[in-house]
């Protein structure tokens, strides 16, 4: 494999250290600026590490600020991302395009300079921070990525693959556990190529860092295997020593640059908690630029800088040009690979790819965490850029992927991560991997257990990235694990986050569905929701349950009172849901819908048959994914909820006087507050009010009323219906 | 301070070893059996921390089966919570109510033997485990509550507090990052008696921890000011002088002992992940059976092993008594802080602590952050075992108690703990000190960051432990912060966990009562959702709002179109909401009640001053708690929303007359699907969608559609009105 040539490396090379202590003097005054001007924000951390700042964007990335997606530029975190002004005034000095005119509307409405980072908003801001800890994960995601593309990609003499991934980290990085687990990780990994900079400034909201924070970070990190390397974080050619140490160290060991800075430096504030997170006010600004021998002018930029930064994007362009001819003579020397390249950077799929999904036998059951791991591996097959892995539950959760490797230090080609028991980390890697690009990840865990990960969640669904969640174990049916593993509140709670898809698919068909729906979505996180206990395979026509779980919901089957009697309670026999529906006819004692998701879909059918036999009218209908059935158009959610097709209100009176016989009833094995935006008066709920039980599974499904008979009870006591008005 | 004498660390104490190696072949057996017999558990812990788990319930613990409640005695966790069998076995043996029916119904629905350990089911279980990593939180927490009321309580010659915190940790919980953050804070706090012993077995469920875990924890631990032994985990000699040297050491540091062990030892499954967490077959049980020379009779325990144990009972009876004649003395000695001890365990309150509390000008704006500080303050001055925190938020959460002094290594006497930036460890923390018993604990943070500290949360919810949570900058009006600052989903996620207690207040008054509901609830969590920006006080008799706060919601005014005219927009001058409310005449437009919670409480009130003014009849009411709201009866329910009093509904045709010109409009700032449970066709719903954007408060408001006039316009127009059937 030929050597990786860094121009930014290349011995021999003086930084201008002149001009770059100008640059970190305009980034402390463009930053104090700035947070004056929006009255709002965290002046502390540019004044205190722009010297790491400008040292990094300066001298060590390998960047081109003029093509930003350059695949192979080096990442830079600020993990710290209250420090944002850091960042923006260092975009825009480098020449990114973000004019000085988004500096001055700092923390705006709609400015592209938001109070943290937000990825997809700014160009140049590599991941959304501001929650501590997780821009330590991203960039672990980022560099393992990385190593997998440089597995993946690179031939000899044509490294095509092999940039660095920076981070600046503070002190609530370093205390939150998530950046714990991911150092672990690293370590565990050997990712050689990242650094980082840990801007050590003994100072948090609360005060001292000596208030809460002692330990050793050094020997921490040490033990995860880590390189640590202490420096006065204000010494440009010491913290340049180190830096360049740390990118050029052949190792397999991650780098921390412990920096000790003063926050706030230069400003009356120095080394005080207040400089952390308020503006310093008009009369510290002044000062402060007095002290930097700064003119009064607002954002002023001295002409140095910005010829200083001109001239380094030439280099920076060539460097940028020099990889874009050897990609394109590795693109002709290796075409298969350079497909593969696009495929898996544009996320697109190979033809056919659908079909070899395999399908389900209507005659078994199948736990659905079953079924997914049977579309995976098919999924695995077709899409060569499809990695993941389980926070130490693949067994269980069935997302191991069959003959394709696993991720190891050193060996990156292959495809299965160990997270270990490391849920939130997993998450935050999850998040890395995606914003890399040119990998699909996907993690899995315990459902009860996504609370671990719910931060990294949320931000994967703020940066839309397309993560896929599969989380199994979803219900009470977990059984003799008890309350602590049963997800009582998970489901919905997912529900709640914009911008996670959520599927609970009611069966091995589903399921199939399911995973397809989410291989297709290219932004935006899904969970997929499963079962760990077996679920009968619904007989449902392949267009009909494409289509439902596609729009979220669809009418599974109905059964009347007269038809009753010949419905098998087989599966594979429902009756044809392609059908028309007309009204049931009044005759009938009840019209009833169920509604539910996942494995209570079959619950709902079966308790929908004992009723039917009664000389109930039953629909059942299955929703897969709750916020895009309620993203339908309400003649499509009347027409599979209730059989009448049409957007108009049913006439006046006419909702009324069916009230009493005909209703909803929602099923859910856990809270099910959320499904009240499909109720009316009169409708009812069978959910779980309280945490489950440890017991076997249908013990504890009938302790809390979830057999077919007792929801048929309670469905003919009417026992907890909406009031009716 | 006298000497604190330990019996079981007498010197020249020599261990029966013989049969302390027949208890660890019981409980092997036991444990192996149970599983068996339930068909579902895990056997590898039992089995390879047999050793481990003996010496601790026979040696090293002080404690008295027949008084588990005994205040002093050790504590002893489980945290690796899968291996319960262990703890049911060593709970039976040493003799703990748990009789061996109860260990034979080891995972059946309502036995004391759930799959794992639950507080309050069985006795002697002194924490819920299961959740990796939460146990080593909850072990902090007692330790550190030791120490604290070790501070309080003990004086010259009486030592009435001096226990040891014990934990059994496995793998996961060494990777978890809750456990990172928990063991930091115990390094910094330097928690002398509180000892871990890390059964090292190098397996997960994925395998061989080496996949995914090759960090040096011994190292890591010492990066935290641990002191760390390393020992053979089966030989029973080595671990006990490992583990009374720990004990018995008097330095300030805790201490972590690697125990080196082989998962599911003794059994043809020994090192293996199948031995994690599955039964190890009839057959395997039978010929472990034979390993040890045990007879074939099923749950044996052979005479000797129980009269061991009764030996052992005399000895720890007489400690606890010893204990309870030093207790009566001290008492007796010190009768003020016997006072003081009764009321902190009995978590009972001084005569009229509630007049106390400040109430708060209705003339004023106040932000509910800063209401809920200065009750805190007359709160912690009046309940001197009220204690706690911030993950180094507390000068923006404001709950730092003032004069109350830091918890500090070597300095325990303190009430407000620097939790760094750690909400999770926080969380298990202020679980373990809940536990513990004798004070009552807080913790604060953003509510955005509730997130971090979930699945904590959840497990107080789970044992009903009396813990509060002040999370503050609840919704987009943060502002400047952002989206990851802005909570969105955080209120209704929370309202999600069964047994949370969730009050968000609507201005300084229902502040002050909601603290004033949380501190009377002895059982169970409350969180406390509180803004950033200042809201009017409103003017509602303290009688009302009183009752109202209790029973979750409530009328806090109406305003009619007749009398909007007369009706100021200052704070102050609402009408008076005790006056019935007869259904206003249907000449009005439309008949609106408002229903919201915090913030969104004034919006609505000056949404319905503007919409009153153009002649329609408007309510405001105010639901500081939906929880407890839906549990009041409907009638109470309906007279609050509607105005209408009685249970029936009203006459059939009526609802659907009124439906056109009556409606709930449920306002939040953040995602509302929750509130559709108050909703009936028609109503409307104006809340947040999306993630929040960056900008100052008011723009953010005005960009989502919360200024009073854009509620207003948007009630006008009737969009996003809920079906009318």
């Amino acid at each position: 494999m030929g050597t990786y040539q860094d121009a930014t490396g290349s011995s021999g090379h003086q930084p201008d250290w002149d001009t770059l202590r100008l640059v970190a003097k305009t980034v402390r005054v463009l930053a104090a600026e700035a947070v004056q001007k929006a009255n709002s924000g965290h002046p502390g951390l540019p004044l205190g590490a722009a010297e790491i700042g400008v040292l990094l964007f300066a001298e060590l990335l390998r960047h081109d600020p003029t093509a930003p997606d350059w695949p192979d530029r080096d990442r830079f975190v600020l993990s710290a991302g209250h420090g944002s002004m850091l960042l923006y005034a260092l975009l825009h000095l480098s020449g990114y395009d973000l004019p000085m005119s988004e500096l001055e509307r700092f923390r705006q409405l709609g400015s592209r300079t938001p109070g943290h980072p937000e990825y997809g908003r700014t160009v140049g801001v590599e991941t959304t921070t501001g929650p501590l800890g997780q821009g330590i994960g991203n960039a672990v995601g980022m560099a393992i990525a990385e190593r997998m593309l440089a597995a993946r990609y690179n031939r000899p003499g044509y490294p095509v693959v092999g940039h660095w991934t920076y981070v600046l980290a503070g002190d609530g990085d370093m205390m939150e556990g998530v950046s714990s687990e991911a150092a672990s990780l690293a370590g565990h990994w050997g990712l050689g190529r990242l650094i980082v900079i840990y801007d050590s400034n003994r100072i948090s909201i609360e005060g001292q860092t000596d208030l809460a924070f002692t330990e050793s970070v050094a020997t921490r990190f040490q033990a995860y295997g880590w390189t640590v390397t202490e420096v006065d974080g204000h010494d440009l050619s010491a913290l340049y020593q180190a830096l360049t140490a740390a990118r050029d160290s052949a190792a397999d060991q991650p780098h921390l640059i412990i920096a000790h800075t003063h926050i706030g430096r230069f400003s009356d504030q120095q080394d005080s908690a207040e400089a952390h997170g308020a503006p310093l006010g008009e009369e510290s600004v002044r000062r402060l630029k007095q002290t930097l021998g700064w003119p009064e002018q607002a954002f002023y930029v001295p002409p140095a800088v910005y010829t200083f930064f001109a001239e380094k994007r030439c280099g920076w362009q060539e460097q940028r040009q020099a990889w874009e001819s050897r990609f394109a003579e590795w693109q002709a020397a290796y075409p298969d690979l350079a497909d593969q390249w696009q495929q898996a950077h544009q996320l697109s799929l190979p033809a056919g790819w659908e079909q070899a999904v395999p399908h389900f036998d209507p005659a078994t059951k199948e736990a659905t965490r079953n079924a997914s791991g049977k579309v995976l591996q098919a999924l695995a097959q077709q899409i060569p850029y499809l990695v993941g892995g389980s926070a130490d539950l693949a067994p269980s959760t069935k997302t191991y992927l069959e003959n394709a490797g696993d991720v190891e230090k050193g060996h990156y080609e292959g495809r299965n991560f160990h997270f270990g028991v490391r849920e939130h980390a997993m998450g935050a890697i999850l998040n890395g991997i995606a914003l890399h690009k040119g990998l699909r990840p996907f993690g899995s865990t315990f459902l009860v257990f996504s609370d671990y990960m719910r931060p990294s969640i949320r931000l994967a669904a703020l940066m839309r990235l397309p993560v896929i969640y599969v989380f199994t174990h979803d219900s009470i049916a977990v059984g003799e694990d008890g309350p602590t593993h049963q997800p009582v509140e998970q489901t919905e709670s997912l529900r709640l986050i914009p911008g996670l898809t959520v599927f609970r698919p009611a069966d091995a068909e589903e399921t199939r569905q399911a995973w397809i729906e989410a291989i297709k979505m290219t932004e935006g996180p899904v969970a997929l929701i499963l079962t760990r206990q077996s679920l009968p395979t619904l007989s449902v026509p392949p267009e009909v349950l494409a289509a439902g779980v596609s729009r979220g919901g669809y009418l599974l089957t109905e059964i009347t009172g007269a038809g009753a009697a010949q419905i098998s309670s087989e599966p594979g026999s429902l009756t044809d849901s392609t059908t028309s529906h007309p009204l049931v006819p009044p005759a009938l004692s009840s019209q009833i819908t169920f509604v539910a998701s996942g494995s209570e879909v079959s619950l709902a059918l079966a308790a929908a048959r004992l009723l039917a036999a009664e000389g109930n009218s039953c629909r059942v209908v299955s929703v897969p994914c709750r916020e895009r059935f309620l993203q339908q158009p309400l003649a499509y959610q009347r027409a599979v909820l209730d059989g009448v097709d049409g957007a108009e209100p049913a006439a006046p009176g006419t909702r009324q006087h069916l009230a009493s016989n005909r209703r909803r009833v929602f099923l859910e094995a856990g809270v099910a507050s959320g499904w009240l935006q499909l109720a009316r008066p009169g409708d009812q709920v069978v959910a779980m009010q309280t945490f489950g039980e440890s017991g076997p599974a249908s013990d504890v499904a009938r302790h809390f009323g979830f057999s077919p008979e007792q929801v048929a009870e309670k469905i003919r006591s009417g026992r907890d219906r909406l009031p009716e008005s």
